[in-house]
């Protein structure tokens, strides 16, 4: 994540918390307007401070894309039609390869008020472009890095891990189902006679549908059994 | 998008801004702890001002999601193993389904210090979580907003068709943890009584989480009405 010209140092700090939140910590600044450290950007960053003191400080764009393999550009608007002009999602999906080829790729932000230059894009293989509301497409610096953290992050293990739900078998569903239309029975829910055949399956249905836990079907048991046994 | 019990009123204005961005513009706000309307969080929208003015103003959030088919709980870490636990990705495909299906969904953010309470997610039929990096998981308010406003709006194609299902509404299965609830209190089923509070948020958990359609839930006031009547 390269930082073009940031100018508000509250602004590098959330960078680098919006970067580490997704497990990205290699940053470089290009000319930050208040010089460098960046006392102000040090206290946003609290526990990202590491990403300040190992960010890489350069006079300007050339100098910090030398190295990178891909450089993508991030713009409001693309205003530069000769080169891809890619979502985050696609950027992404783009980085990860080149990455896992053992390339280097650098995502260019540019300063708050202004954006991107001409000749900062000029230096991009690619430009990526949020796809925001275009009648409120206000983003910010630390927006746009953590969106393109996030969509790193989610192509690289989007997945969480699942607790594992003790769900109840197909035999004790059956067996609620036996109770409650035992006792509905006995309590003549299931009239007129006329329908009791398809009241019985729609309950039977229900039970079967629902995604009832080994724990749910317990109470569902106690309940009954308690209501039979106290009320009435 | 349901702000339960917002601290910072700048923090609000943040999130209103980040749903505009992608498009969204409908906003519900749980006893903001500051007071309604909040200057502050006016100032911090600037642009998003609109959807601050139309924001629904609830006083719990039993009341906010009570017209909602479907309810998102979001969360650091799931803390509450019996429901279905999704990534921004995975639960806006859900939401996209159900929105196009005619369904309302609502999406509940907790408060900043200490995110939603588990009686919050009792309200909840599934939890979503980000997949942030385990060592610097902090995402604030409004950036948890704004990542599932991106989500929403990078789906721009949602893809999982959902049949046509009646399901209830909130209130409607609230109704029904009330009826159950009263009916098993005067059966002594909540027994002991340090256990009651524990028992009582369960059972409402599980009305919440299961997909009960408004037949089920109908079937279910009936069966319990009946057994009640009859039995004993």
């Amino acid at each position: 994540m390269i930082l073009v010209r940031p100018q508000m140092g509250e602004n590098i700090g959330a960078a680098a918390r919006g970067m580490l939140n997704f497990g990205l910590d290699r940053m470089r600044v290009v000319a930050p307007r208040d010089g460098w450290p960046n006392p102000r950007a040090v206290a946003m960053a609290s526990g990202a401070g590491r990403l300040l003191d190992h960010a890489g400080l350069f006079p300007d764009t050339a100098a910090a894309v030398a190295d990178c393999h891909y450089v993508f550009a991030t713009t409001a608007r693309p205003r530069e039609l000769t080169k891809p002009v890619l979502t985050p999602e696609e950027a992404m999906a783009q980085a990860r390869a080149l990455v896992a080829a053992g390339k280097r790729v650098g995502i260019l932000f540019g300063p708050e008020r202004t954006g991107l230059e001409n000749d900062d894009i000029a230096l991009a293989n690619a430009i990526v472009t949020v796809p925001v509301n275009p009648d409120f497409p206000s983003l910010n610096l630390a927006q746009c890095v953590l969106l393109a953290g996030y969509e790193w992050r989610r192509q690289t293990d989007g997945t969480i891990p699942v607790p594992d739900i003790d769900l109840a078998t197909a035999i004790e569903r059956q067996h609620l189902g036996d109770h409650y239309e035992e006792t509905l029975e006995a309590a003549g829910f299931f009239f007129p006679e006329t329908k009791a055949a398809n009241m019985k399956r729609n309950l039977r249905s229900m039970w079967a549908r629902l995604p009832l836990t080994r724990a749910d079907v317990q109470t569902l048991h106690g309940l009954l059994r308690q209501v039979v046994r106290r009320l009435g």
